[in-house]
């Protein structure tokens, strides 16, 4: 147990927030503007804001423009983040579809399938195999409500299996339309079905209204439009509302200590002390902090068993967007086929008009493609445009990549995900503000030496009762949204809950 | 990044290890007993010697005696743990298995059924049921290789499910053979069937030789004999011959970086330089240590993503061994019957004749349990043993219990598992040394600032190849053995590896 810090010497803030994404920027804004009065600190790992949003230049058509990396679509049913996107005065821009798709599921040599509408031409009994799924779980995620998954009555039977588990005992069809759920969820989550639990991919479902609203780019999916100018700005200028001196950047958060009027936040070189903190980071990297007292341990099961998924994106620029001038809107899905890596692909012709293509490498394929050279990869994603689009996908002016396993402070894209067993043991603790002193009591009761286990257990009662109102670490984050978890959307409606949260708890 | 230590200052080790249970304790006592010249190092968290094991001194008829809250058990085909008995010169004495032993399974209200030989006289269909369920996952399990699971041919299929999928799939007598599976799940573990890979438990099984063994106090199994005076004399004695100085308790790791040349160990208040460092603890403990370079992601997945078993231990102390008397032999097997956490018991009678029961309350009963009060569970406790061996149960003399999840740098018991998915992705990184340079190169490339990007991947290539062949991290822990993993035999076993791996590399 280490010895709680002298506070007088110490900055006294109101509250301290753990991580510069959007929910974290949106937490601040919104303890901000509530009371300017608010002393808010923002600590991020990080040497930049914005999480899982990242905006790069590239070198482009016409000079130089800017790309996502990160996070980039938003959809009409996403209302906190086109709310934040209003009030920053940034503008949405429509996702392209016009135009032929193509996919190719079915093995490494099943031949290249295009479509033109939505649903896509695989074989009829395939397409009726998979419709059917799809309805099923469309109405399975209703049962699901996204604020407590366990009140689906069927939640135990839902969150034993995986959904790779759910597939087979579905789907009858071999080929396509189990590849097709394969693509989905990879592209979904980065994380193959039979890593997930299938009662959290009807929650993950239930919270964005639906299952076709993730996997499409039409009207009313998480794919219709993407932010002018890329998602990055909205930390940007969010950081600017707040104040980019409340901001620390490059400071990693290795300890939060509580005791009974406090809250004390330590990064590698300083100290500080908060009435309330909120924990913005995402679940595996909340696990590295050292918590004094340990959170609960239902608690730390949660942070320590939620795998983030694996995303490699990349964007191509192109001097024409040669797959327009054929017909093609772009879009590929694919699963392992050609050797190449490609996972889906979509249009990325920025707003000023400079063609590109964006892609990613997703779950099991980023993790074997991850270990090769960056050569190795450009080449693999390449060769397969080319099999899709034709010669024209080498002529490329930049192959710009980001594998974001390999992200210092994310380890990961886009989301953190439940293992089976996981909502049913622990998911009331997903939001529950923790730090509670109960566990003080408890841990020193066991870590009592010998003599200590023969006294009676009034001391130890006394202090369960006398500690238990402290709970001073509240939890935020995308993974820790009722609407759109996993999306930008998710991770703005989480900060603006927390800050809500603290709000009830403290004034300036 | 930090700034890497000025070594000059600084006390040098050859080895570092983190964690001073069994396995790092061995690890330690393996590198002396080579070379006596040897320079190493153990820091511990805990204020003891130990890890998973610890004998208490409890209040017992004859005085005070001794008994272990951890690990105890020990059988004649764990060669390792046997082995290290034999050198330090313990004494291992039968487990006491004689008598009516008393299960009740099929739900809260289900009759107790009783039984002398080892098998439980269940309904005759759920007992062909059951006994068709050990044969086919004892075939299974031949098939898996404690090495290197996934060279299974059906590895891929069995990773994919939960093992309650398999019980859903393979069982049909709805409640007293199922409940058994639960039963033996929670018992092996302290986790639940649905959290579980169904080819993580046949590999745990065939690192075992065997499915019965695990679960039998017989003949040849994990339960056939307990250590005289307790299993924590193990670490004790193997601390006194490394020398209690190179051992630092109440030293938690936080830092463990690595340059070109050597490893430095930071724990809160000191710095350690060494040549190589043999991690012990268990996974998610390790992945709260802060590496830099960061692990392979494929490490770290693995490290971040294990979910540790929970267990409540108790032993109860009683003037007279009563059920002996009565012609029981003290083994219960329950599943949450009368509204008693009681999972499992079993004699726990003193070398000396002290009587005393132990039992477990595991997995989802001891979430569930260990939120209440220490007063409530000792009732919940004593009122299953009345129901089950008569009044006599509650004329204990002491009822001492510990909940591992709440133990300091332990957070669980006994073993940290693998989820669906985790064997196929992540398994190879298990035992591998890491900290490979290969990874400053890729994340210096990946976190450079935005012109970077433009750069030729020449300076990334040439970083990958000059920097590969720094792998100074070594893994230990009962879950990295092949042999007994998740037993103390396994952790004995993965210290001597371990060591083994680290003799190749480096001389005093």
């Amino acid at each position: 147990v280490l010895t709680f810090p002298n506070l007088e010497r110490m900055a006294q803030w109101d509250v301290v927030i753990v991580g510069a994404g959007l929910a974290g920027l949106t937490a601040a804004n919104q303890l901000v503007k509530k009371n300017p009065e608010f002393k808010v600190l923002v600590l991020e790992g990080k040497d930049r804001v914005g999480g899982r949003t990242v905006t790069l230049s590239l070198k482009a058509a016409n000079g130089v423009d800017q790309w996502d990396l990160g996070g980039q679509w938003v959809g009409r049913t996403q209302h906190h983040v086109l709310e934040l996107i209003k009030e920053l005065e940034l503008e949405i821009i429509p996702q392209y579809t016009t135009g032929t798709k193509f996919y190719q599921l079915g093995g490494a040599h099943a031949k290249i399938s295009s479509y033109s509408s939505s649903i896509p031409t695989l074989s009829l009994l395939a397409l009726i195999d998979l419709q059917l799924l799809l309805w099923k779980v469309d109405k399975l995620r209703k049962m699901v409500p996204p604020e407590n998954p366990n009140a689906c009555p069927q939640a135990l039977k839902f969150d034993s299996m995986t959904v790779e588990t759910f597939k087979q005992n579905n789907l009858w069809t071999q080929k396509s339309a189990k590849d097709a759920m394969d693509v989905a969820c990879k592209s979904l989550f980065g994380i193959e079905c039979r890593q997930l639990s299938f009662l959290y991919f009807l929650l993950y479902a239930s919270a964005a209204g639906g299952l076709m609203p993730l996997i499409e780019a039409t009207k009313w999916s998480a794919q219709e439009y993407k932010i002018k100018g890329g998602a990055q700005q909205l930390s940007e200028l969010l950081a600017d509302r707040i104040g980019r001196g409340n901001i620390l950047l490059s400071s990693r958060v290795s300890h939060i200590l509580q005791n009974k009027d406090s809250v004390v936040v330590r990064t590698e070189d300083a100290t500080f002390s908060c009435k309330r903190v909120i924990v913005t980071c995402p679940p595996h990297l909340a696990a590295k902090i050292h918590y004094e007292p340990s959170l609960p341990s239902k608690r730390e099961s949660l942070t320590q068993n939620m795998p983030v998924g694996h995303y490699i994106k990349f964007i191509i620029t192109y001097p024409t967007a040669f797959w327009r001038e054929k017909g093609y809107s772009g879009e590929i899905v694919c699963n392992g086929c050609f050797d190449s890596p490609l996972s889906f692909t979509f249009d990325a012709t920025s707003s000023t008009g400079n063609p590109a293509l964006v892609g990613f490498i997703a779950a099991g394929q980023a993790l074997e493609w991850s270990q090769k050279t960056f050569e190795e990869r450009k080449d693999g994603v390449i060769n397969g445009l080319v099999k899709f689009l034709g010669p024209e996908a080498a002529a490329y002016i930049q192959y710009t990549e980001k594998d974001w396993s390999q992200e210092p402070y994310s380890g990961g894209c886009p989301v953190n995900v439940m293992v089976p067993g996981m909502i049913t043991y622990f998911h009331p603790y997903l939001r529950k503000p923790c730090g509670s002193f109960k566990n003080i009591g408890f841990n020193r009761f066991l870590s009592f030496k010998r003599r200590e286990y023969f006294l009676s257990s009034l001391t130890f009662k006394f202090q369960l009762i006398h500690f238990q109102d402290y709970n001073r670490i509240h939890w935020a984050g995308t993974e820790t949204a009722t609407a759109w978890c996993g999306y930008m959307s998710g991770a703005i409606q989480s900060g603006i809950r927390a800050a809500n949260e603290v709000l009830r708890h403290i004034n300036p």
